[in-house]
C-alpha cells in the first residue's frame, strides 16, 4: 500500500499493475452471483447500486488518471461522468445521489464491458512507467476500490434484507463457533504525551495526518469487542428503555425509529435472529455485536459503567499489532468470536464507534484538486471509527486509519470496545 | 368481453381459453425488450415494476381460481402470495407497496416461469367447461389483466424518463404526422331525462352499474380533444401563472410541485419536446395534450371559457360510436392528431377528465368477496376518466367505462376535451 | 347574493343596519372571555386565530365596501390589508395562513378598535340608503362573519383542548340530558324528478345555485343523527379496526393519525370523555355523535348496513322544515339529544356529512369579482355537509345550505345522519 | 456547582438571597413590555415562549430547592411540575416542547403571580442559612436563569421577525457608531503543553470540568471578530455559492434553507438591513457579523484562508482577560464595534464558533441526579461556542464557559473569530 520507493509491493510500475488487478478483479468477483436487478436497486439513501458502485470506482480512474495521463485514451461513455461521479463538486454536475437505483441501463453486463475498457486502458499505462502524479492516483484509485468494496457488501446486505425472500449472498456458510475462549478483562495503557497520525512514508488518506502530539491521560481498554449475548443482556435490562443511558439526540433518533435491538435482528419463537450476507442467521453469542448506532454503543457504555474510546486511545493501543484479523478474505462476511490472551480483534470483525468526532487534526491540509474533496468537507456531524471490519478488504486497514459515519447510521458493520478511566 | 350465453366470442370454454392466451400472451409481449433490472425498479409509489404487474396479474388467477376450482393445483410458490396481493385485505398480508422495488428476486424469468405454470393450470381449467362462477372470474381476470397492460405501460415510461440516457421502450417510430385536417367545432345534446350506466348483459365493472336515470341539461361538447399547440398557448398566455384559473387544490399542487407544461416536457432551443415510449420526441403540435392532471385541465377549460364535461354528458356522447380508435393496437403508444368530421377521438388517444367525482351511483353495490375490494372503496378523493388512450389494449373500453384517478396525477395518458353550457 | 326588494327583515337600510349591529356585536360578544394570548394562538394550520376572525371579517367590509362606497373612508391602517387577508387572491399579497398565529401584534384590543372604526364608518354608511351593489355586499359580508363566528368557536375548542389545563370558553353548564325519548325509524322519501338548489329570491351562496332538476330513486332517511351510544356500539364492535368497512383513503387516515374514537375523546376510568367549550365533560350517550371524519361517518354506515345521504336527498328531507333547532342562540354550544316523532334535528346540533363531493350545480357560475373567489375555487376534493351545528348562528342557516369541508376533518362540528336505498 | 467560600458575593445567605432578587428581578424586568401575547406564543420549534421561560426557571427552583428543602412549602399549582419541566426526564412527563406555544394559560400575570409566590418561599428559605447542597442548587439556579434570559432575548427576536409590523422590543436606539478604530491584526500564542477548563473554586457547569492537560501547536488567533462589512465581502465574492468553501453538511442546510446571508438580513434598496431587539435596523458596517450557523462560518473562514480556533485555543487566548465586555448591562442588545488594541472583544458581542465538538472532557462526570441531565445528555452533534454575547448578562461569562448549539443554528447572537496556523 505505502508509495515509498522501498516499499516492497509497489517498488516498480510491473508490481503497481499486479496489485491493480488484484485489486480490480475483486470487485467482479464479488459481483459474480448477482443479477442484473441485484446490482441496479437501491434500498435506501444511504446506499448505493452495486453497479453504480462497480462504475463509479472505474469512472475514478477514467477521470483522474485516463484523462491526464493517457493521451490517446478515448472516453467509454460521455454520458457516464455525469451518472457515476458521486460527490466531485470540482468535477461537474452529477446524478442526484437519491435517484441512483432508477438506473436500469446500462445494465450490469455494460458496466462490466466498461471495467474492462478501463482496465486495458489502465495495463497500457501502468506498463509505461507512469509519472509519479499518476502513480499516487492509481494507489488512491486503489484504496479508494476498496472502500466501495466494503460498501458494496454493507449495501448488498440492506438490499436483501429488505427483500421477504431473504435471499443470500453467499451460501449459508460457516457455521456458529462455539466453546471458544473468549478473551478477557482489560489492558492498561500509560498515555502521557503521545503522537497520533500517519506519520508519512506510506499510503494514508489526508485526514490520517499530520502526526501530532497528543495528551492522553491513563486508561483500560477491554481485550475485546462487547459481544452479542452482552448485548441481549443490555436488551433484557431494559437497556433501550432507559432514557438515563441515552444521549439527547440518540434518544431521539431511538423513539423515532422505535429500536429495540441491533438492525438485521428479529426475534423468532423467542430467539434473536439476524440478517447476514449468509441469509438469516441465529445471532451467534459470543461473535461481537454489529449493526449497531454510535448512539447505542454509547447508551451501552452507560450501562456497564465505562465509555467509548478516544480515537487517540485507540490508536495507542493498536499502533503496535499487525493490521489483520477478521477481514474480507476470510470470506466468513461476519464477525467471529474474538478468542486469546490480552487486546484481541481491534483489526477486522467490527469497526469500533469512538467517541471522537471527525474532525481535522491540527495542521490538516486537505489534498489538492477535486480527490480533495475526499474527507476534509466531511469534517461535521460523524463520529470517528477504527479497525475495520470483517467485509474490508485485507492491506486496507491500518491503525491510522480514521472511519467515520454520522452517529445514527447502522447498516455499517459496527460494534464497540468499551475503555475507562483509571 | 359479454359473458351473457349469447355473447359470441366467450360462448364456449374453448373460445375463453383463446381469448385467455391472447390476453395473456400479450402481457409477455409487452415485457419483450426489458431487461431483469427494468422489470424490477419502481420509479415511484404511485407506480409499480413490470416485474409486480405481470405476477400480480397471475396470482389473481391463483389466488381466485386456480385455488378453488382446479382441485389438484399446486401453488407455485406459497411467498408469492404474500408477494404480488395488492390491496385486497381481505387475502391477507401483502408486501408493502412503496417497497415493491427492493424485490430483485424472484427474477423477471423466474416471473415468466410463474406465469407459464399458472398458464398451463388455467388451460387445463378452461379445457374442461368451467362453472359459471370461475368463467366470471376468468373474465374478470382478463380485464384486471388489461388495466394492468396500461399501467405497465405507463409505469416504464415514468421509469425510463427518470434515466438521463432517456431509453426507449420501442423504437423510435412512427413520425409526427402533418397536414391533417383536425376535426373542428362542437356537437350538440339536448339531454332531458336520460339513462347512464351499463345495463347489464355483458362484462362491466360493479362501479359501471346499476344503469339508472339522470337528468342532463343541453350541452355542447368539442368535437376532438384539445391539442399541444392550443397547451402551448394557454402556457404562453400565462396559464400556469394565472391564480384565478385555478381551483385553489389545484394552484397548491401546482406551486409545490412547480409545474409549467405537462409532465415529460421540457424545452430544447426553445421548442417543447416530450418523452414517449418511442423516446425524446419534439410535442407534436396537432395530438392531444398529454399527461396533464384534472387540476390543469380544468384551468385550461377556464381558460378557454368552457369546462370540462360532465361524465353523464361524456357518455351521452360516445355512447352510440364504436368504441375503436388509437388504442394499443395501434402500437404507436402516443396519441394522433384527432381528425374527421363531427365527434372524434372519444375512443383511445388519452383518457379524458371529466367534473365528475368518481362515486357510487344510486343503488350501487360492490361485489361480493375479495374482488369486491376492486372500486367501491377507491370512491373518494378521484375524478373519472373516460374513454381510454393509446395504451389502453383495444376491446377493453366502452362507453361506460369510468377511469378514475386522484386530480393532481400526471403520469397516466390523460388529457381533456371541453364541454360548455347552452 | 341577491336579494330580493322584497326580503322583509333587509327592506331599508335602517333594518339593515340594525342587523349589522346584530352580528356584529355577537362577534365581539364571543371574544368577552378571551384573554390577548388566546385570541392570538393558532392551534394548527386549519385553525386561525380568534383575533384573526375578528380581524379578518371586519377587513371584508373595509376592502369590498367603505373602500368603494364610503368617499371619505379612511383606512384604519394600511398593513391590516396584507395581514388580514384571507384567500381573496385577487386582492393582493396576503401574510401566509400557516403564519397567522405568529401575530402578537396587534392586540385583541387593537383589533376591537379596529372593529369599533370600521363599524362607525359602516353605520355612517348605512344610514344614507347604500346602493343596491353595496347592500347585497354588506348582506354578503354579514353572512361571512356568521360563518366565522362559527369557525372562531371550532378554532377556540381545538386551542383548548391542547391545553393540559383545558380551559373552559363557557362555564360547564348546562348539564347531561337524560331520560328523552329520542326520535326514531326512517322517514321515506318518493323521489323522482326533483328540483334542487336555491331558487333566488333572497340571500344565497353562489354554490347553492343554481336551482336545477335531479332525478332522485325512493330513499328512506333516518329520523335522528347517529348517537354517541351508537357510536360507543360501532368502537365496541371493532369498527376502527374493520378494514373492509371503510374507504381506501379513509383507512390510510385512521392509519397515519391513529384514530380510535371521535376527535376530542378519551377514556377516563373505563368512560368516554370528551372537550367541549365547557370544557371536559362525559360523553352524553343520547347526543348525536360530533368531531367526526367523512371517512368515519362512511365506514359507520357501511357497519351499519346503510349508507349516508346524497346532497339531494338530504335537501329534499329539510325542504319544508324550519331551519331552526338547537343552534348558537341555545348557547349550549353541543350537540343535545333529538327528541321527537318524525324527522327531527335536520337544523342545528351537528353537520351531517353526505356522500355528495362539493362540485358546481349546472349551469353554475361564480360571483364576479374577488367575491367570486368564494366558493368556486374550493370544488375539488371536498365532500357536502348539510343543516348546521350547535354553533350555528341562528338565520344563517337553510335546506340549501352546502357546506363543504375535507373528508378527513374532525374540528369541525360534524356528525351523520343514516340513508337507505329502498 | 460547588463554590469556594472565600468568593466574596456569595459569602453568606444573606448575600445570596440579594443575588437571588438581582437575577430574579432582571427577568421580570425584561418581560415589562412585553404583552400576553407576546409572551405565549411559540415562533418555532426551537424556540420558547417568554412565559415558558418565566415559569420554567421558577419550577427548578420549586421541584430542586423548595420541595426538597423547605419543610412547609405548599407547591404552587401541580400541574405546573408537568408544563414547565423542560427536560429532565428523570421528574417525569413534561408537555411537549413543540406544543408550548399552545398555552394561551395559565396567562402571564399568573405566570408572574407563580414567580412571587416562589421567590417569596426563597427568600424565607435564603433568610436561614440554607444547607450546603440547598445552596449549591441556588446558584446553580440562577446560572440557570440567567441563561434563560439570554435565550429570553433571542427567542422574542425571532418572534418579532416574524411579524411584518417589525414590532420593537425596546426603542429604536442606539444608533450606529460610526469612526470607530477597530481592532486589528493577529495575536500570537506558543501553545504547548497546557491546561484547559475549570479548575473549580466556583460556580462552572460541569461540561467544564475537570482541569486537563492539551497540547496546543502554536497559533495565532486574530483581534477581532469579523465584521459586517467583511461578511459583506464575503457575499459579493459569491461566498454563498462557493460550493468548495463549505462542508458538506453544510452545503446541503445552505442548499435546502436558501442561505444567501446571516438570518435576518434582508435587502432594502440595495443595503443590507437587519432585524435587531430595537426594530429593523441598517446593518452597522463596523460591528462584529451576527446570526451566523457554525457551517458559514466554516465557509468564511476557508474564504479568508484562515480556521475557526478550536475551543483550547479560544480558551488560552481568554484566560488572561477580564470576562466583560458589551454584555446585556450596556442595553445596547446588539454586537458593537470592537476598537482597541491587540486582542478586544472575546467577551460579549457574539458568541464565537470554535471548530471544536461538545463532547466530554477526559474524565467528565455528570452531576448527580436531575441536575446531571443539564449538559452531559448534549455532548452529540453540537459545537462550542465561546465567549457570551451582548445579551449574556453580566457576571454569567468566564474564560472555560462552553456554550453549544447544533452547527446549523442561527438565531443565537453567534459570529467568528478566526484563527491560523503559524
Amino acid at each position: 500500500m505505502p508509495q515509498t520507493v522501498a516499499s516492497p509491493p509497489l517498488e516498480s510500475g510491473r508490481t503497481l499493475a499486479a496489485r491493480f488487478e488484484d485489486v480490480r478483479g475483486y470487485s467482479v468477483e464479488l459481483a459474480r452471483d448477482l443479477s442484473d436487478a441485484d446490482a441496479t436497486v437501491q434500498s435506501m439513501e444511504d446506499a448505493s447500486p452495486s453497479k453504480w458502485h462497480l462504475a463509479h470506482v472505474t469512472w475514478f480512474f477514467e477521470e483522474f488518471i485516463l484523462n491526464r495521463f493517457l493521451p490517446d485514451y478515448e472516453v467509454y461513455d460521455e454520458a457516464f461522468s455525469y451518472l457515476f461521479n458521486s460527490y466531485y463538486d470540482a468535477v461537474g454536475e452529477r446524478h442526484p445521489r437519491p435517484r441512483r437505483g432508477m438506473l436500469t441501463r446500462p445494465s450490469l453486463d455494460e458496466v462490466l464491458g466498461y471495467r474492462a475498457h478501463v482496465d486495458a486502458a489502465m495495463i497500457r499505462l501502468l506498463a509505461d512507467a507512469p509519472s509519479e502524479d499518476a502513480t499516487s492516483l492509481v494507489i488512491l484509485g486503489l484504496h479508494h476500490e476498496q472502500q466501495h468494496q466494503e460498501l458494496f457488501l454493507t449495501d448488498i446486505l440492506h438490499l436483501f434484507d429488505q427483500n421477504p425472500l431473504k435471499p443470500t449472498f453467499r451460501p449459508t456458510e460457516p457455521r456458529l463457533m462455539r466453546g471458544v475462549a473468549l478473551a478477557d478483562g482489560w489492558s492498561r495503557f500509560e498515555g502521557g504525551l503521545v503522537e497520533i497520525g500517519h506519520e508519512g512514508g506510506g499510503f494514508h488518506y489526508d485526514c490520517e495526518a499530520p502526526r501530532h502530539k497528543r495528551w492522553v491521560e491513563p486508561f483500560e481498554i477491554a481485550n475485546r469487542a462487547v459481544t452479542n449475548s452482552e448485548w441481549i443482556s443490555f436488551i433484557d435490562a431494559g437497556g433501550y428503555d432507559g432514557v438515563s443511558l441515552w444521549l439527547s439526540d440518540g434518544w431521539a433518533a431511538r423513539q423515532e425509529e422505535g429500536w429495540q435491538a441491533p438492525l438485521y435482528w428479529h426475534l423468532k419463537d423467542g430467539e434473536w435472529w439476524t440478517m447476514t450476507l449468509r441469509g438469516a442467521q441465529p445471532v451467534d453469542p459470543d461473535a461481537p455485536v454489529c449493526h449497531i448506532s454510535q448512539y447505542e454503543a454509547d447508551a451501552y457504555a452507560s450501562w456497564a459503567g465505562a465509555r467509548l474510546p478516544d480515537e487517540a486511545e485507540w490508536e495507542l493501543a493498536a499502533r503496535d499489532l499487525e493490521p489483520t484479523g477478521n477481514c474480507a478474505d476470510s470470506k466468513r462476511f461476519s464477525p467471529a468470536p474474538q478468542a486469546g490472551n490480552g487486546l484481541c480483534g481491534l483489526y477486522g470483525d467490527v469497526w469500533e464507534w469512538t467517541r471522537s468526532a471527525f474532525l481535522p487534526y491540527p495542521g490538516f491540509k486537505a489534498a489538492e484538486g477535486a480527490v480533495g474533496e475526499y474527507n476534509g468537507k466531511f469534517m461535521s456531524g460523524q463520529m470517528v471509527l477504527r479497525g475495520g471490519s470483517c467485509l474490508t478488504p485485507p492491506g486496507h486497514i491500518r491503525a491510522t486509519y480514521r472511519n467515520f459515519f454520522p452517529p445514527n447510521k447502522r447498516w455499517q458493520f459496527s460494534g464497540l470496545r468499551l475503555a475507562r478511566d483509571i
